[in-house]
């Protein structure tokens, strides 16, 4: 009866409870669900929220607004009113306004709108924010704030004078699974880091109607991998090392890349190495990677259905291919930063998205692409007001 | 140039379209979303929905219902009228009427309400389940309908009397992982299945209070795993043998056990191993494994986060652990069964659960326990009905 | 610099030595060959070694003391001298005298003989075993000792009287992945066992002229499993279910079974569940876990290149089949194995296997074949001998 | 019975044989033994061969040669006499003559020498490898060949004018788990490579004795990612970005970096990036990936023991460590390359590492350092020649 020798004394009745693991972000959702937990979410008066665009990243934020008891969907603006009623048919929309961009006058002049929603295309960005927090409204904001760094840093200026957040979307930081790393990275476990790799390749590939008006690689993907890097290890670069190619003649007719691969050195010997693709056949491949003094940490691809292992013959076994593209992969992502967001429209938390971030990400971006068509190392220099607000 | 020699004639451009892998239900979700798909879901005519019961299972089902466009819910039938106010407050519930059970009449009598969840105490079921079947409301009811076989068996014949979907919740049919696995194996891809394993281990370990109340091992938690099995191979056993434990002297003295393993034998010559513990330390063990002439399939254990590899030191690698319970292990098949429960509402599906099958299962659970009491063989007996239309 | 907070204050070279993990049983293998370490390996004074039988176990053993410095090879007693030469030029086996069983007392004889390996058909062990024991030599047998367990029991009797090992072939307790599991449950990680499974399925299925004279399923495969499960937990069974079925008509036409489920049930409550199939049609499934109050140990499939993953399209990641069959899967138990009992030889080890033990699983393979024949639940009683003996 | 419709309508035994997969080496190897196979080891007629240096390398290449049955070890050359004897023992070496560097001239004028093994230091390589070549012995040399790339020239070329083998051991070529990815690139199956990733980190940290007389990083340690980059794609890059840091400050005491990453851009387009540590705490971490417009294949690290997986209480999963080092991870490849090495002495293969290929690396990692050392991107050259032979 040898293992019965490691019988515990005490039945586990009378052994500290079970606690939930701090992983486990779905069951601490029940908890807060079961105890009616109130301290950031009185539905009584709900958030008054009006939303500019229905595209891609539209539909993902009105699926979370409109299944949100603590928001009040006010105002649709959207330039195609031939798919309202559809709209309105299918997510119940019934006391939601409907409005083209012509009228978003009503929603500014509106006090009951609290916070806009800012999805629309990349040009109208700038007016819909600037009209906004003019008008007091809190802004939540795709990515780019506007078409430049200045005008973005005007926008920004203007969110401190009016005292109301402007947050630029990094759905990324809101990943359970890049939050889990960096907040261990930030604790110290890796220690100093040494390395820091982010592999970015998209799913499917975009049409190159959108890659047209993208911005480019740089500026439309890449940014997500430099934001990545510098808020994981809360450092800026002051060297940038790019090489890239188009293995398509569409994007290279476009003089865009669908392939880049840059080094980023940090003063503190930090250095980062990314890689971005536009083309990947077998999914949307993320992948994230931390190298310290004290060992490393990596966040590989989630993917559905993960653990369904089927062996047929001797072709080894195969697993579920991983997540298609953005709106499944990062679902999760954009669910928890449109929660953050509302937290903040409240109160209850500060922007984890800050305008001097997405400024630094812009001129490292700027940096890279300079890089990859010169052949040449680009050095990048930083005000000391920029060095010591950083990303620590 | 070795492997430029692979290169594609044609560009991407010129290739088929990327299709998402089936296996990634959350794409689907957002494809539906973003094409506004009403075929079946017109919410402008939603759904009238009254529920019974805010406990564990109610609170999950309450937050599937409250966040559904084609959900309208009318009633919360509750007996703690304390935590209404915090219950409206938290869920935004302005709309939805709240009653003690005394005042059930009024759900029945409404004929805005087409539909009844009732996760209420298991004692309540039959007399809401009649009730709201004798007054022509779809019922979708949390394991068991009745305290005992015959009295669910009355209940079923009344709902196809009124020829209203009476639906008993088998979570885990909707488990993406479980499904896809069954998929594979009704298509063949094992052949001939040869053993089927089901491991359920329980995280936490339930209180005393619930277990006394529960209906015992076999019935509160090894009907899913015998259902598993036998919803899987869609074949009913003719012979079980059990042998069982109890580790915990609290669970010895209501004359309960917390470890259980059986063995089904079926008429083709499967056999299926089932072992079920009240108490895992380490989170919510669910797994399922199917093994035929043509190889092997299973569904291992899901977790959060499931791709962070941290390696600190030569003490290996970590992963994030398992799901701790049931509310976040099933969360997405608990969102899927009432969808489906709802389309099935409004005729768009066919219950996936049936009645004969939830008997056939609480038949099975019953010999297995006097196998486990007795510490002998059992044989089951079926009719030629049964045989006939068993879980094919 | 957020991260350059954690920097060492101590390099490297200040910090202790990097010690290497327990698990790298080969960086071991290689600090004892740079370190030259003769504690248990005087190759000066070679241990003389007889071989009998060169079939698919012989073939492996052969090629473990071929390369074996601390092996001379002096005896291969084979029935097929037409395959001599072509032995001899293969393994370069200048030095050793090859013989037909004929001339097996020459092997006997030799002083200069210190253990006999025993790898020829069942029938032949008990003659050579019994010999060569007389003749005060170390013997290595593979399983079974004899064909029945009373002369089994005779057999350990004349080792113990005349003092030499006789070592009974169970491999897999020396494969690195399944040692490790036990030296943790015994180590009391898992606190007391509740539940222990075993499952093999063997790959390829094996010829039908070879199970006619296997023994059957439950005395050729399932005496492994019994083993394992009683080696890990060390404890005897009392009671016994077995189910079982012939899916291959050659099998049940020899009256086989080709698929059989056990539970066996300990006085000290733990349970196992074995599973058993002489055909995976995907690899040699082998596979152990352990379950305990305290946790779960598992010991999965290992493979050969088992970190390769492919994704090509959106088929999802496979990976390398597992090992083919038993002589790769367990090539590195064969070969520890052989140096725990050249290390028995030379007095540096107990041998871990001992007599006792493999009667007991003889006892138990009976019991769950009966079990399996009858239908019926089998009790086993041990002596009090037996018990306290038993597997600690 | 749904799933006994998928019965097999022919027994197994009148299907076709199971066939071990491919990946499967160890079976392979004992398929081999099991049939006896001379076609490329007839041992009758062993390989006389002699070794010189018995440091880390030399360890490991004894290790292979000492259990070969093909292999007849005539000499060891080493320095330190007072091991010897210790060797003799431990090994088993009876026939062997022990010969100190002084009196080597009696390895070359041996006849029945075939082939050297040179694992001296490195600045005794070019000696010993030019005289065994005016010898006629075939030669397998522990990189480098001599101290710079005009001497290396030159042996390469007085190999081919005596037409014997100049065989340079790059180790990772013959890893299981990185020949089988680079067969699949090689065979189109991830369409052109687009990237490919190679990552190294040593461990455990190297004396800083040892890294005082390396060469450096560069050339101690990446000439080996350059190699698995270059031998996988079958190309020479001509362009050279790399930044470098040193951590430790012993290391930066010898004016040599601990970190290095560098991006390889190659005419076809592929880019490589490669990131190499002296100091991974963790284990031995090395890995390969490729992307390709097909797909992505990635060989991660093994590990020793790799499918025990633990899982006591809330903390996660963990698995066993990688392998340790070097001698653990390759041990493998070791015995690979010696095996190749020997059936090229025999003329049974080609050497799989070329003269050319090694010069080329170590062009590469020269133009790699000079990046880190001046920050600029550096170009190569390539003449026609060495672009017409280069790796395909």
């Amino acid at each position: 009866m040898a293992t019965s020798g490691f019988k515990d004394t005490l039945s586990p009745y009378n052994q500290p409870k079970q606690i939930p693991p701090y992983q486990d972000y779905l069951y601490k959702q029940y908890e807060t669900d079961v105890s009616l937990d109130l301290s950031k979410k009185d539905c009584e008066k709900p958030i008054g929220v009006a939303i500019f665009g229905l595209g891609r990243a539209g539909s993902i934020h009105l699926s979370n607004l409109v299944k949100n008891p603590r928001v009040q969907l006010l105002y649709v603006v959207d330039d195609i009113p031939s798919k309202w009623h559809k709209m309105k048919a299918y997510w119940g929309l019934k006391s939601t306004m409907f409005l083209t961009s012509k009228d978003a006058a009503k929603v500014y002049s509106d006090v009951k709108v609290d916070a806009v929603v800012v999805a629309s295309p990349t040009f109208t960005h700038e007016d819909i924010v600037t009209k906004s927090l003019a008008a007091k409204k809190s802004v939540f904001c795709e990515k780019p704030i506007a078409e430049d760094i200045e005008s973005s840093t005007r926008c920004y200026k203007q969110a401190e004078m009016v005292n109301k957040p402007l947050f630029s979307a990094f759905n990324r930081r809101f990943d359970p699974s890049y939050s889990a790393l960096r907040d261990r990275v930030r604790a110290g476990e890796v220690g100093h880091v040494q390395m820091i790799k982010v592999c970015s390749r998209d799913s499917p590939l975009p049409s190159i109607d959108y890659l047209k008006m993208s911005g480019g690689i740089f500026h439309d993907c890449i940014v997500h991998d430099i934001d990545m890097a510098t808020w994981v290890i809360g450092e800026l670069p002051t060297k940038v090392q790019t090489t890239a190619f188009s293995h398509i003649p569409e994007i290279k007719a476009i003089n865009d890349f669908d392939t880049v691969a840059i080094l980023l050195t940090f003063p503190s010997g930090t250095i980062a190495m990314l890689d971005n693709s536009r083309h990947s056949n077998y999914g949307y491949d993320q992948r994230l990677e931390v190298f310290g003094s004290k060992g490393m940490i990596r966040a590989d691809n989630e993917r559905p259905v993960h653990c369904n292992e089927v062996q047929l013959g001797y072709s080894g076994s195969s697993f579920a291919p991983i997540w298609f593209s953005f709106p499944s992969r990062y679902r999760m992502a954009y669910y928890l930063e449109m929660e953050h967001f509302l937290d903040v429209v409240r109160g209850y938390a500060k922007p984890m998205v800050q305008g001097f971030q997405t400024i630094a990400v812009s001129k490292i971006a700027t940096a890279a692409e300079k890089s990859a068509r010169t052949g040449m190392t680009v050095e990048l220099k930083w005000t000391e007001e920029e060095r010591n607000r950083k990303y620590s």
